[in-house]
């Protein structure tokens, strides 16, 4: 079924119910995305300020058969929030809906709508002395809604979970135009099929989600942090049980480094200490504890420890926070590196942690037969969620390797899938991976996700080409 | 669409394919549920060994649009897994299909299938040094395909979650035959809409769920208990956050505990010792923690620290595991003494945190203007999960109140749902509260939930009139 553009006489009909600060002027980071691709070339920007306005939107869209693109903070890496080639599309932002509706310190929930950016987030949590843990690299300008539809992940998965895992309830704008009022906050509710899972990482292929019930967790009191040495990925996966059989949830990061992003950093950033040097393979592990626990000691005694096990040849812990910041500035700097050298192929992949050390093993090899790279393989390993990021060797540059681009990523996804693993681990599917969904999931979960796609939006309105092929 | 019977011809066609022992004798235990209601009268009884051959009944049952009853441990409590008034269906049972096809430390995962009983988990789990942590009344009976179908809580969801997020992966065979694959263990995959929550919570109706990846956790290494004297229940709410603040996740369950409950265990069960007398309202609260933890020290400086609050005024801490295990044997004396009072009517209610004392204080007045009657208020307070139940005055039974069951339960939902809580906790709708979704549950979800009933189970085989009502 052809869609109908969202053209002038569209518009007018949407002027007579909706306020005219609705209507805004569309910039390129409207229909463009962070790398450039699938940009859309036209579109009617409408930026509602509330949930009404939006039901308004989607209705009149719903009816028309006018293809809706729903907008958050524009910072996703799969092209889910760009129009690629649809004629005229509503380009649906989120940019006004920017309330944190209540903060409830006994409740440890607070409520946000779509458009709220998630440091602001982080920051409301903090001033009613609670945690909002989730923390990912474009927290500054990324936005609730589309976390949640993309479900967002990052470095504290491990211990907090991803998006989904942090929200309990969600308030949505259904393809019809109706408004699915769950933002609950309760723990427990059975009361009938859990929709807000179905919307939370559907990435706005089945409604628009307008505000979020999130979890607040206790902050903790006593952190801790520290950098070691092991002896390769098999040893790391060993101190990370480790440490969660010592410590418990208190582990609240733990974060593989190969030695490739660490020399990027010495060429690239020489201004990032390295505390350790430039080791084959180290971790960092990140303690938060309660008032009872001693993060120093519980480091030192991991240490002792895994020293005895064998796993560990060198470390250090920090001993002010200050020098925590320090061993995370390494870890963040990382990605900055990466795009210092440029990649030629980035993955977002996890494996089961067992196959981690196979999968780190085999990659070099087939890496190899389509040509001369260096790899760069870091990430939260204890999530088995791996950054796994190909470069040309020294004297070469990625404009060189255009046409290798997609053999590296082939090759990369086939190992993924030969370990069970995935290939979109926390950045969704949007319009970049449409073709290894196809490929790599289950018939019968995406034979399963179509109907559920045909009945609650007949009309296929609803961000059409994302997740699911165009039909 | 009236359904064809499971008869005589339709098992003759079955017997071409699925192996003898397949074929089972009916007993009353499949037809009826633990309190004598919904009983169905007839039913074909099958008890496959695979989820091949789960596909083979489920396609069977397709074509030919026979109802199709799931069926696990029996101990639901909803009426989901009987068959109430249709004529022959499938009951469908797990009890064959009991092999745990994995247990890995590493991954912290346990491959179970359906028919795998809880306590059976548990163990498993334990051999390996690891935690399943969900706990629940019922757990050397509950099947794991039963238990991730209703969403099971229990006393450990304040720390580890419900069954739902214990679950990272099911198989399950779909309303049309097919196999549903999804048993990876992956924490972070992104890959398409999340049909695990989906059929977690569906009760049956959207398919059979075959198998299940399970989380696991890290076994707490120190354990300890306290039992304190809380002024009322929103002193316990502050004591809960008190403690959260404090220690953090190593808080594994916070239970509360009204004064009738244990006049009932001193008038039923004198044998049981209450470590703090009858006072009218007191918590149990349970720690784990790691290594670096000293239970009693966390315990010791919570006590003083809610004292200097004024929050608590007595308090006891174990000193032993015998000791701990004495504070959790009043705990879960409470149902079998509600049971020898014999509740005119039970209630797995919960409520936002912050609206538990509000409608704990509200709920006697709405009670007695039905008649005179005692309540018995305690449960899982850290999760607003509520078991409120009511009971007849000395020297009447619960026969002499029949007729005022309906009543008390629709005064008591009406309550919950005016302070903005579920009418069902944890113990899912089954064909109990099918009535109770509709009145109390929004519409627009209401609708989606059928909307994907259909696409799913076009004919409506699966659990036909439990969830959602049989058209």
């Amino acid at each position: 079924m052809p869609f109908a553009p969202a053209n002038g006489a569209f518009a007018e009909t949407l002027r007579a119910t909706l306020p005219p600060a609705t209507f805004r002027t569309i910039e390129p980071r409207h229909i463009e995305e962070p790398r450039g691709r699938w940009a859309g070339t036209d579109g009617l920007l409408l930026a509602p300020a509330t949930t009404g306005e939006v039901a308004t939107i989607i209705r009149a869209a719903s009816e028309a058969g006018v293809p809706v693109i729903p907008y958050g903070g524009g910072t996703g890496l799969v092209g889910g929030q760009v129009s690629g080639d649809l004629a005229t599309p509503i380009i649906l932002s989120m940019e006004r809906m920017t309330r944190i509706r209540s903060v409830d310190a006994t409740e440890n929930a607070l409520v946000a709508e779509a458009g709220v950016i998630l440091q602001t987030v982080q920051d409301a949590a903090a001033d009613a002395d609670r945690l909002f843990p989730l923390s990912i690299a474009a927290q500054g300008s990324a936005r609730i809604g589309g976390i949640l539809s993309t479900n967002a992940g990052g470095v504290n998965v491990l211990r907090y979970g991803n998006a989904r895992d942090l929200c309990l309830g969600i308030e949505a704008v259904l393809p019809d135009g109706s408004i699915l009022n769950g933002l609950s906050p309760l723990r427990k509710n059975n009361t009938g099929y859990d929709l807000r899972h179905l919307l939370v990482g559907a990435e706005g292929t089945l409604g628009v989600i307008t505000a979020a019930t999130l979890k607040l967790m206790p902050r903790p009191v006593g952190t801790g942090a520290a950098m070691m040495v092991v002896s390769d990925p098999a040893a790391a996966l060993d101190l990370l049980n480790l440490a969660r059989d010592r410590i418990g949830e208190g582990v609240s990061a733990f974060e593989l480094i190969g030695r490739m992003g660490l020399d990027f950093l010495a060429e690239t950033m020489p201004e990032v200490r390295l505390p350790l040097g430039q080791p084959q393979w180290s971790v960092l592990i990140d303690l938060g504890l309660g008032v009872s626990g001693d993060p120093q000691a519980a480091l030192e005694g991991l240490f002792e420890a895994a020293l005895d096990r064998g796993l560990v040849s060198d470390g250090v812990i920090a001993q002010s926070e200050a020098q925590r910041a320090e061993f995370w500035a390494v870890r963040e700097s990382i990605p900055l590196g990466n795009r210092k050298i440029g990649a030629v192929s980035s993955h977002d992949i996890s494996v089961p942690l067992a196959a981690i050390p196979g999968f780190i093993a085999k990659g070099p090899g087939v890496i190899a037969k389509i040509g001369n790279f260096r790899i760069n393989c870091f990430g939260h390993v204890g999530d088995g969620n791996l950054h796994y990021n190909v470069f040309p060797v020294p004297g070469r540059s990625r404009s060189d390797h255009e046409d290798d681009r997609d053999a590296i990523k082939a090759a990369v996804h086939d190992l993924v899938a030969e370990h069970g693993g995935s290939v979109s681990a926390e950045h969704g599917v949007g319009r970049l991976k449409v073709g290894d969904l196809e490929r790599y999931v289950d018939p019968t979960k995406l034979a399963a996700m179509r109907a559920i796609k045909d009945a609650l939006d007949p009309k296929g309105i609803m961000n059409p080409g994302a997740v699911l092929r165009q039909k």
